[in-house]
Protein backbone atom coordinates (compact mmCIF):
# COMPACT_ATOMS: atom_id res chain seq x y z
CA UNK A 1 0.00 0.00 0.00
CA UNK A 2 3.10 2.22 1.43
CA UNK A 3 4.89 1.15 -1.94
CA UNK A 4 1.81 3.14 -4.20
CA UNK A 5 1.95 6.01 -2.11
CA UNK A 6 5.60 7.64 -2.61
CA UNK A 7 4.32 10.31 -5.07
CA UNK A 8 1.82 11.59 -2.86
CA UNK A 9 4.40 11.60 0.17
CA UNK A 10 6.04 15.11 -0.94
CA UNK A 11 2.32 16.80 0.07
CA UNK A 12 1.92 15.98 3.01
CA UNK A 13 5.27 15.78 4.34
CA UNK A 14 5.34 18.12 7.51
CA UNK A 15 7.87 19.31 10.53
CA UNK A 16 7.11 15.97 12.47
CA UNK A 17 5.21 14.66 9.42
CA UNK A 18 5.69 10.44 8.76
CA UNK A 19 9.70 10.63 7.14
CA UNK A 20 9.28 10.27 4.12
CA UNK A 21 10.39 12.12 1.18
CA UNK A 22 9.47 14.91 -0.58
CA UNK A 23 10.51 16.10 -3.84
CA UNK A 24 13.73 14.37 -5.60
CA UNK A 25 16.71 15.99 -5.94
CA UNK A 26 18.66 15.67 -9.13
CA UNK A 27 21.85 12.76 -8.48
CA UNK A 28 23.81 10.69 -9.78
CA UNK A 29 23.73 6.23 -10.34
CA UNK A 30 24.36 6.21 -6.34
CA UNK A 31 21.78 8.89 -5.40
CA UNK A 32 19.10 7.04 -7.78
CA UNK A 33 20.29 4.28 -6.21
CA UNK A 34 19.90 5.52 -2.91
CA UNK A 35 16.61 6.80 -3.54
CA UNK A 36 14.92 3.31 -4.86
CA UNK A 37 16.55 1.17 -1.34
CA UNK A 38 15.01 4.91 0.59
CA UNK A 39 11.41 3.97 -1.28
CA UNK A 40 11.92 -0.26 -0.80
CA UNK A 41 12.62 0.53 3.00
CA UNK A 42 9.43 2.81 3.40
CA UNK A 43 7.48 0.31 1.59
CA UNK A 44 8.60 -2.60 3.42
CA UNK A 45 8.17 -0.29 7.20
CA UNK A 46 4.77 0.46 6.08
CA UNK A 47 4.11 -3.26 5.02
CA UNK A 48 5.70 -5.56 7.41
CA UNK A 49 6.98 -2.79 10.13
CA UNK A 50 10.48 -2.61 11.65
CA UNK A 51 10.52 -6.22 13.03
CA UNK A 52 9.31 -7.65 9.39
CA UNK A 53 11.68 -6.16 7.54
CA UNK A 54 14.60 -7.92 5.78
CA UNK A 55 17.89 -7.30 3.59
CA UNK A 56 16.26 -9.37 1.28
CA UNK A 57 12.62 -7.90 1.26
CA UNK A 58 14.59 -4.36 0.41
CA UNK A 59 16.86 -6.42 -2.81
CA UNK A 60 13.78 -7.92 -4.31
CA UNK A 61 11.32 -4.50 -4.08
CA UNK A 62 14.46 -2.13 -5.08
CA UNK A 63 15.73 -4.21 -7.83
CA UNK A 64 19.24 -3.82 -6.01
CA UNK A 65 21.26 -6.22 -5.71
CA UNK A 66 21.77 -7.89 -1.99
CA UNK A 67 25.30 -7.94 -1.88
CA UNK A 68 25.02 -4.49 -2.60
CA UNK A 69 22.92 -3.30 0.21
CA UNK A 70 25.11 -5.20 2.91
CA UNK A 71 28.08 -3.19 1.48
CA UNK A 72 26.51 0.02 1.55
CA UNK A 73 24.42 -0.57 4.70
CA UNK A 74 24.97 -3.36 6.49
CA UNK A 75 21.71 -4.83 7.86
CA UNK A 76 17.95 -3.74 8.07
CA UNK A 77 19.47 -1.47 10.83
CA UNK A 78 21.35 0.79 8.64
CA UNK A 79 19.08 0.84 5.56
CA UNK A 80 16.17 2.38 7.89
CA UNK A 81 18.48 5.08 9.97
CA UNK A 82 19.41 5.91 5.87
CA UNK A 83 15.82 6.15 4.85
CA UNK A 84 15.27 8.75 7.28
CA UNK A 85 18.19 10.24 6.63
CA UNK A 86 17.28 10.66 3.16
CA UNK A 87 14.08 11.79 4.16
CA UNK A 88 15.33 14.76 6.17
CA UNK A 89 17.23 16.18 2.98
CA UNK A 90 14.32 16.30 0.68
CA UNK A 91 13.02 20.22 -0.07
CA UNK A 92 9.79 20.59 2.20
CA UNK A 93 9.43 24.14 3.72
CA UNK A 94 6.67 25.02 6.45
CA UNK A 95 3.33 26.69 5.12
CA UNK A 96 3.59 30.22 4.92
CA UNK A 97 0.29 31.71 4.69
CA UNK A 98 1.05 35.41 6.15
CA UNK A 99 0.05 34.78 9.38
CA UNK A 100 1.68 33.26 12.35
CA UNK A 101 -1.80 31.29 13.07
CA UNK A 102 -2.54 30.37 9.88
CA UNK A 103 0.68 28.96 9.65
CA UNK A 104 0.52 26.91 12.91
CA UNK A 105 -2.74 25.48 11.54
CA UNK A 106 -1.40 24.15 8.75
CA UNK A 107 1.92 22.98 9.99
CA UNK A 108 -0.69 20.89 12.23
CA UNK A 109 -3.21 19.92 9.65
CA UNK A 110 0.09 18.25 7.74
CA UNK A 111 0.73 16.33 10.98
CA UNK A 112 -2.74 14.93 10.76
CA UNK A 113 -2.98 14.16 6.88
CA UNK A 114 0.57 13.00 6.34
CA UNK A 115 -0.12 9.77 9.77
CA UNK A 116 -3.57 9.45 8.50
CA UNK A 117 -3.18 8.90 4.45
CA UNK A 118 -2.53 5.08 4.71
CA UNK A 119 0.13 5.81 1.96
CA UNK A 120 2.22 8.21 4.05
CA UNK A 121 1.35 6.92 7.59
CA UNK A 122 2.35 3.36 7.60
CA UNK A 123 6.00 3.61 7.05
CA UNK A 124 6.01 6.93 9.41
CA UNK A 125 4.90 4.91 12.02
CA UNK A 126 6.83 2.07 11.77
CA UNK A 127 9.64 4.70 11.65
CA UNK A 128 8.65 6.04 14.95
CA UNK A 129 7.94 2.13 16.14
CA UNK A 130 11.73 1.35 14.76
CA UNK A 131 12.87 3.85 17.28
CA UNK A 132 12.15 1.81 19.94
CA UNK A 133 13.51 -1.25 18.72
CA UNK A 134 17.06 -0.08 17.02
CA UNK A 135 19.58 2.89 18.63
CA UNK A 136 20.53 3.98 15.15
CA UNK A 137 16.87 4.72 14.25
CA UNK A 138 16.31 6.65 17.23
CA UNK A 139 19.24 8.58 16.47
CA UNK A 140 18.11 9.08 13.00
CA UNK A 141 14.83 10.18 13.62
CA UNK A 142 16.23 12.89 16.19
CA UNK A 143 18.07 14.48 13.44
CA UNK A 144 15.35 14.35 11.68
CA UNK A 145 13.06 16.04 14.16
CA UNK A 146 15.81 18.43 15.32
CA UNK A 147 16.06 19.66 11.53
CA UNK A 148 12.36 19.83 10.64
CA UNK A 149 11.84 22.04 13.76
CA UNK A 150 14.87 24.07 12.41
CA UNK A 151 13.24 24.73 9.08
CA UNK A 152 10.09 25.87 10.89
CA UNK A 153 11.31 28.31 12.93
CA UNK A 154 11.32 30.30 9.81
CA UNK A 155 7.29 30.65 10.67
CA UNK A 156 8.19 32.18 14.08
CA UNK A 157 10.38 34.38 12.28
CA UNK A 158 8.24 35.64 10.09
CA UNK A 159 5.47 36.40 13.00
CA UNK A 160 8.14 38.40 14.91
CA UNK A 161 9.15 40.43 11.87
CA UNK A 162 5.26 40.94 11.08
CA UNK A 163 5.13 42.13 15.17
CA UNK A 164 2.31 39.00 15.82
CA UNK A 165 4.82 37.99 19.01
CA UNK A 166 5.62 39.62 22.28
CA UNK A 167 8.80 40.31 22.88
CA UNK A 168 10.43 40.10 26.46
CA UNK A 169 12.42 42.13 28.60
CA UNK A 170 15.18 43.68 26.50
CA UNK A 171 13.25 42.53 23.58
CA UNK A 172 14.23 38.92 24.59
CA UNK A 173 12.82 36.89 21.24
CA UNK A 174 10.15 33.74 21.45
CA UNK A 175 11.93 30.45 21.66
CA UNK A 176 10.82 29.53 18.23
CA UNK A 177 12.23 25.61 18.81
CA UNK A 178 9.78 25.54 21.61
CA UNK A 179 6.84 27.01 20.10
CA UNK A 180 7.00 24.70 17.30
CA UNK A 181 7.47 21.84 18.78
CA UNK A 182 4.31 22.68 20.83
CA UNK A 183 2.31 22.42 17.49
CA UNK A 184 2.65 18.48 16.49
CA UNK A 185 3.29 17.15 20.31
CA UNK A 186 -0.48 16.56 21.41
CA UNK A 187 -1.11 15.12 17.83
CA UNK A 188 1.59 12.81 18.23
CA UNK A 189 0.89 11.82 21.69
CA UNK A 190 -2.21 10.63 21.16
CA UNK A 191 -1.35 8.81 17.99
CA UNK A 192 1.39 7.09 19.09
CA UNK A 193 1.35 7.02 23.13
CA UNK A 194 -2.36 7.16 24.15
CA UNK A 195 -3.41 5.40 20.90
CA UNK A 196 -6.19 7.99 20.87
CA UNK A 197 -7.85 9.03 17.41
CA UNK A 198 -6.93 12.50 15.49
CA UNK A 199 -8.54 14.84 13.63
CA UNK A 200 -8.61 18.68 11.56
CA UNK A 201 -10.39 20.18 14.64
CA UNK A 202 -7.39 18.56 17.18
CA UNK A 203 -5.17 19.78 14.61
CA UNK A 204 -6.97 23.19 14.90
CA UNK A 205 -7.06 22.78 18.84
CA UNK A 206 -2.88 22.24 18.71
CA UNK A 207 -1.93 25.06 16.56
CA UNK A 208 -4.32 27.61 19.22
CA UNK A 209 -2.79 26.43 21.99
CA UNK A 210 0.76 26.52 21.08
CA UNK A 211 0.09 30.16 19.76
CA UNK A 212 -2.10 31.03 23.04
CA UNK A 213 1.27 29.68 25.21
CA UNK A 214 3.27 32.35 22.68
CA UNK A 215 1.26 34.95 23.37
CA UNK A 216 1.04 34.80 26.96
CA UNK A 217 5.12 34.70 27.02
CA UNK A 218 5.13 30.97 28.16
CA UNK A 219 8.11 30.22 24.83
CA UNK A 220 9.76 33.93 25.77
CA UNK A 221 12.71 32.98 28.12
CA UNK A 222 12.95 35.79 30.96
CA UNK A 223 9.03 36.80 30.08
CA UNK A 224 7.17 35.97 33.59
CA UNK A 225 3.91 34.52 31.95
CA UNK A 226 1.96 31.64 33.53
CA UNK A 227 -0.99 32.61 30.90
CA UNK A 228 -2.20 35.74 31.98
CA UNK A 229 -0.98 39.16 31.23
CA UNK A 230 -0.09 40.26 34.54
CA UNK A 231 1.93 37.04 34.58
CA UNK A 232 3.11 35.49 37.84
CA UNK A 233 6.47 34.80 39.51
CA UNK A 234 5.93 31.62 40.34
CA UNK A 235 6.28 30.30 37.56
CA UNK A 236 8.95 31.90 35.50
CA UNK A 237 8.71 30.48 31.74
CA UNK A 238 11.50 28.11 30.67
CA UNK A 239 13.36 27.56 27.92
CA UNK A 240 12.18 24.69 25.49
CA UNK A 241 13.70 22.87 22.79
CA UNK B 1 16.99 -2.93 37.30
CA UNK B 2 13.43 -2.39 37.22
CA UNK B 3 12.86 -5.73 38.86
CA UNK B 4 13.91 -3.68 42.31
CA UNK B 5 11.74 -0.82 41.22
CA UNK B 6 8.50 -1.98 41.65
CA UNK B 7 8.55 -0.46 45.54
CA UNK B 8 9.33 3.05 44.27
CA UNK B 9 6.63 2.93 40.91
CA UNK B 10 3.72 3.81 43.09
CA UNK B 11 5.75 7.67 44.06
CA UNK B 12 6.16 7.97 40.55
CA UNK B 13 2.49 7.24 39.11
CA UNK B 14 1.19 9.61 37.53
CA UNK B 15 -1.59 10.51 34.62
CA UNK B 16 0.65 9.35 31.63
CA UNK B 17 3.71 7.97 33.72
CA UNK B 18 5.17 4.86 33.01
CA UNK B 19 1.87 2.52 33.18
CA UNK B 20 3.13 0.69 36.83
CA UNK B 21 1.37 -0.20 39.34
CA UNK B 22 0.60 2.42 42.52
CA UNK B 23 -0.08 1.46 46.06
CA UNK B 24 -1.37 -2.76 46.32
CA UNK B 25 -5.13 -3.33 47.16
CA UNK B 26 -5.79 -6.28 49.47
CA UNK B 27 -6.96 -9.34 48.02
CA UNK B 28 -7.47 -13.23 47.63
CA UNK B 29 -4.61 -15.55 46.59
CA UNK B 30 -5.69 -14.80 42.94
CA UNK B 31 -5.00 -11.30 43.16
CA UNK B 32 -1.47 -11.37 44.94
CA UNK B 33 -0.79 -13.79 41.72
CA UNK B 34 -2.13 -11.24 39.06
CA UNK B 35 0.05 -8.86 41.25
CA UNK B 36 3.33 -11.32 41.23
CA UNK B 37 2.95 -12.13 37.82
CA UNK B 38 2.60 -8.11 36.80
CA UNK B 39 5.34 -7.57 38.81
CA UNK B 40 7.12 -10.13 36.94
CA UNK B 41 6.04 -8.67 33.64
CA UNK B 42 6.83 -5.41 34.58
CA UNK B 43 10.51 -6.31 35.36
CA UNK B 44 10.88 -8.03 32.00
CA UNK B 45 9.39 -5.39 29.77
CA UNK B 46 12.37 -3.40 31.31
CA UNK B 47 14.93 -5.88 31.30
CA UNK B 48 14.52 -7.05 27.80
CA UNK B 49 11.56 -5.09 25.82
CA UNK B 50 8.14 -6.81 24.60
CA UNK B 51 10.05 -8.34 21.84
CA UNK B 52 12.51 -10.54 24.33
CA UNK B 53 10.05 -11.40 27.03
CA UNK B 54 8.91 -14.77 27.17
CA UNK B 55 6.24 -16.91 29.39
CA UNK B 56 9.15 -18.69 30.74
CA UNK B 57 10.95 -15.63 31.71
CA UNK B 58 7.45 -14.40 33.93
CA UNK B 59 6.67 -17.64 35.12
CA UNK B 60 10.52 -18.30 36.52
CA UNK B 61 10.64 -14.26 37.75
CA UNK B 62 7.15 -14.40 39.27
CA UNK B 63 7.62 -18.19 40.41
CA UNK B 64 3.98 -19.24 39.18
CA UNK B 65 3.73 -21.87 37.06
CA UNK B 66 3.62 -21.83 33.20
CA UNK B 67 1.05 -23.64 33.15
CA UNK B 68 -1.00 -21.44 35.25
CA UNK B 69 -0.16 -18.49 33.32
CA UNK B 70 -0.71 -19.83 29.88
CA UNK B 71 -4.34 -20.63 31.09
CA UNK B 72 -4.93 -17.76 32.76
CA UNK B 73 -3.29 -15.16 30.31
CA UNK B 74 -2.68 -17.13 26.94
CA UNK B 75 0.39 -15.74 26.04
CA UNK B 76 3.17 -13.18 26.74
CA UNK B 77 0.36 -10.12 24.62
CA UNK B 78 -2.17 -11.53 27.15
CA UNK B 79 0.44 -10.71 29.64
CA UNK B 80 1.25 -7.61 29.06
CA UNK B 81 -2.43 -6.42 28.38
CA UNK B 82 -3.03 -7.38 31.90
CA UNK B 83 -0.10 -5.64 33.61
CA UNK B 84 -1.21 -2.88 31.89
CA UNK B 85 -4.93 -3.26 33.08
CA UNK B 86 -3.84 -3.72 36.62
CA UNK B 87 -1.25 -0.55 36.16
CA UNK B 88 -4.92 1.34 35.94
CA UNK B 89 -6.44 -0.09 38.81
CA UNK B 90 -3.58 1.69 41.32
CA UNK B 91 -5.23 4.27 43.96
CA UNK B 92 -3.18 7.21 42.12
CA UNK B 93 -4.76 10.34 42.70
CA UNK B 94 -3.67 13.79 40.61
CA UNK B 95 -1.85 16.05 42.68
CA UNK B 96 -4.02 18.48 44.79
CA UNK B 97 -1.45 21.88 45.45
CA UNK B 98 -4.40 24.09 45.70
CA UNK B 99 -4.02 26.20 42.23
CA UNK B 100 -4.34 25.04 39.05
CA UNK B 101 -1.06 26.09 38.11
CA UNK B 102 0.41 23.76 40.96
CA UNK B 103 -1.47 20.82 40.05
CA UNK B 104 -0.50 20.83 36.14
CA UNK B 105 2.55 21.92 37.38
CA UNK B 106 2.79 19.30 39.20
CA UNK B 107 1.49 16.77 37.13
CA UNK B 108 3.94 17.52 34.51
CA UNK B 109 6.75 16.85 36.75
CA UNK B 110 5.39 13.77 37.76
CA UNK B 111 5.89 12.66 34.05
CA UNK B 112 9.33 13.42 34.02
CA UNK B 113 10.31 11.71 37.43
CA UNK B 114 8.29 8.18 36.09
CA UNK B 115 9.79 8.21 32.75
CA UNK B 116 14.10 9.52 34.00
CA UNK B 117 14.07 7.30 37.03
CA UNK B 118 15.40 4.10 35.90
CA UNK B 119 13.11 1.97 37.71
CA UNK B 120 9.75 3.01 36.42
CA UNK B 121 11.35 4.17 33.14
CA UNK B 122 12.30 1.21 31.60
CA UNK B 123 9.18 -0.65 32.23
CA UNK B 124 7.21 2.64 30.99
CA UNK B 125 9.04 2.80 28.01
CA UNK B 126 9.08 -0.78 26.98
CA UNK B 127 4.98 -0.64 27.62
CA UNK B 128 4.71 2.25 25.01
CA UNK B 129 6.66 0.31 23.17
CA UNK B 130 4.52 -2.50 23.01
CA UNK B 131 1.38 -0.83 21.97
CA UNK B 132 3.56 -0.91 18.66
CA UNK B 133 3.73 -4.35 18.69
CA UNK B 134 0.48 -5.76 19.91
CA UNK B 135 -2.50 -4.59 19.13
CA UNK B 136 -4.15 -5.70 22.92
CA UNK B 137 -1.08 -3.84 24.17
CA UNK B 138 -2.37 -0.57 22.15
CA UNK B 139 -6.01 -0.91 23.33
CA UNK B 140 -4.74 -1.90 27.16
CA UNK B 141 -2.84 1.75 26.61
CA UNK B 142 -5.67 3.48 25.17
CA UNK B 143 -7.71 2.15 28.03
CA UNK B 144 -5.04 2.99 30.84
CA UNK B 145 -4.40 6.80 29.81
CA UNK B 146 -8.12 7.68 29.27
CA UNK B 147 -9.01 6.11 32.76
CA UNK B 148 -5.77 8.38 33.93
CA UNK B 149 -7.25 11.68 32.57
CA UNK B 150 -10.53 11.64 33.91
CA UNK B 151 -8.95 10.88 37.35
CA UNK B 152 -6.99 14.02 36.31
CA UNK B 153 -10.44 15.99 35.51
CA UNK B 154 -10.73 16.94 38.97
CA UNK B 155 -7.60 19.25 38.84
CA UNK B 156 -9.96 21.21 36.28
CA UNK B 157 -13.06 20.92 38.26
CA UNK B 158 -11.68 22.56 41.71
CA UNK B 159 -10.39 24.97 39.49
CA UNK B 160 -13.38 25.70 37.82
CA UNK B 161 -15.11 25.80 41.39
CA UNK B 162 -11.96 27.99 42.49
CA UNK B 163 -12.84 30.00 39.86
CA UNK B 164 -9.15 30.05 38.37
CA UNK B 165 -10.89 29.55 34.51
CA UNK B 166 -13.00 31.85 32.48
CA UNK B 167 -16.55 30.31 31.53
CA UNK B 168 -17.34 30.44 27.71
CA UNK B 169 -20.85 31.39 26.50
CA UNK B 170 -23.48 30.71 28.63
CA UNK B 171 -21.12 29.55 31.19
CA UNK B 172 -19.53 26.53 28.85
CA UNK B 173 -17.32 24.89 30.76
CA UNK B 174 -13.48 24.21 30.03
CA UNK B 175 -12.98 20.65 28.32
CA UNK B 176 -11.27 19.09 31.26
CA UNK B 177 -10.19 16.14 29.07
CA UNK B 178 -8.42 18.49 27.05
CA UNK B 179 -6.74 20.51 29.35
CA UNK B 180 -5.05 17.39 31.22
CA UNK B 181 -4.16 15.55 28.12
CA UNK B 182 -2.01 19.00 26.79
CA UNK B 183 0.26 18.77 30.22
CA UNK B 184 2.02 15.57 29.45
CA UNK B 185 1.76 15.37 25.46
CA UNK B 186 5.11 17.79 25.06
CA UNK B 187 7.31 15.81 27.15
CA UNK B 188 5.86 12.16 25.54
CA UNK B 189 6.58 13.35 22.34
CA UNK B 190 9.86 14.40 22.94
CA UNK B 191 10.96 10.87 24.92
CA UNK B 192 9.18 8.58 22.26
CA UNK B 193 8.91 10.50 19.12
CA UNK B 194 11.20 13.11 18.29
CA UNK B 195 13.65 11.16 20.84
CA UNK B 196 14.75 14.42 22.52
CA UNK B 197 15.40 14.99 26.37
CA UNK B 198 13.13 16.39 28.76
CA UNK B 199 13.78 18.05 32.47
CA UNK B 200 11.84 19.61 35.22
CA UNK B 201 12.20 23.32 33.04
CA UNK B 202 10.27 21.37 30.24
CA UNK B 203 7.54 20.08 32.45
CA UNK B 204 7.23 23.72 33.97
CA UNK B 205 6.98 25.00 30.85
CA UNK B 206 4.65 22.03 29.26
CA UNK B 207 2.54 23.16 32.40
CA UNK B 208 2.39 26.58 31.44
CA UNK B 209 1.80 26.28 27.71
CA UNK B 210 -1.21 24.11 28.98
CA UNK B 211 -2.10 26.73 31.54
CA UNK B 212 -2.30 30.04 28.88
CA UNK B 213 -4.00 27.69 26.27
CA UNK B 214 -7.12 27.11 28.82
CA UNK B 215 -6.96 30.50 30.45
CA UNK B 216 -7.01 31.72 26.77
CA UNK B 217 -10.17 29.43 26.19
CA UNK B 218 -8.70 26.82 23.37
CA UNK B 219 -10.58 24.31 25.77
CA UNK B 220 -13.35 25.82 26.00
CA UNK B 221 -16.02 24.77 23.80
CA UNK B 222 -17.72 27.71 21.84
CA UNK B 223 -15.24 30.40 23.09
CA UNK B 224 -13.30 31.73 20.45
CA UNK B 225 -9.76 32.69 21.41
CA UNK B 226 -6.82 31.37 19.39
CA UNK B 227 -4.53 33.06 22.11
CA UNK B 228 -6.01 36.48 22.61
CA UNK B 229 -8.24 38.35 24.64
CA UNK B 230 -10.26 39.69 21.74
CA UNK B 231 -10.54 36.37 20.15
CA UNK B 232 -10.56 35.43 16.41
CA UNK B 233 -13.55 34.37 14.62
CA UNK B 234 -11.23 32.41 11.94
CA UNK B 235 -10.25 29.97 14.44
CA UNK B 236 -13.04 28.50 16.69
CA UNK B 237 -11.33 25.91 19.50
CA UNK B 238 -12.40 22.86 19.47
CA UNK B 239 -13.52 19.90 21.71
CA UNK B 240 -10.44 17.78 22.20
CA UNK B 241 -10.16 14.45 24.67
Amino acid sequence: MSGEGEKKQSESDGPASSPTPGTRRPGGRTARTRTVVRDAVLAGLGELGYPGLTVEYVAARSGVHKTTLYRRWGDVEGLVADALDLAGEDSWLPPDTGSLEGDLRALAREVVTSFTEPATGASGSAMIAAGFQSERAATALRAYYVERFARCETIVERAVARGELPAGPEGAAVDAGALVRAVPAPLLCRLFITREPIDEALADQAAAAALAAARAGVFTPGRVAPGRPTGDASAPPRQGG
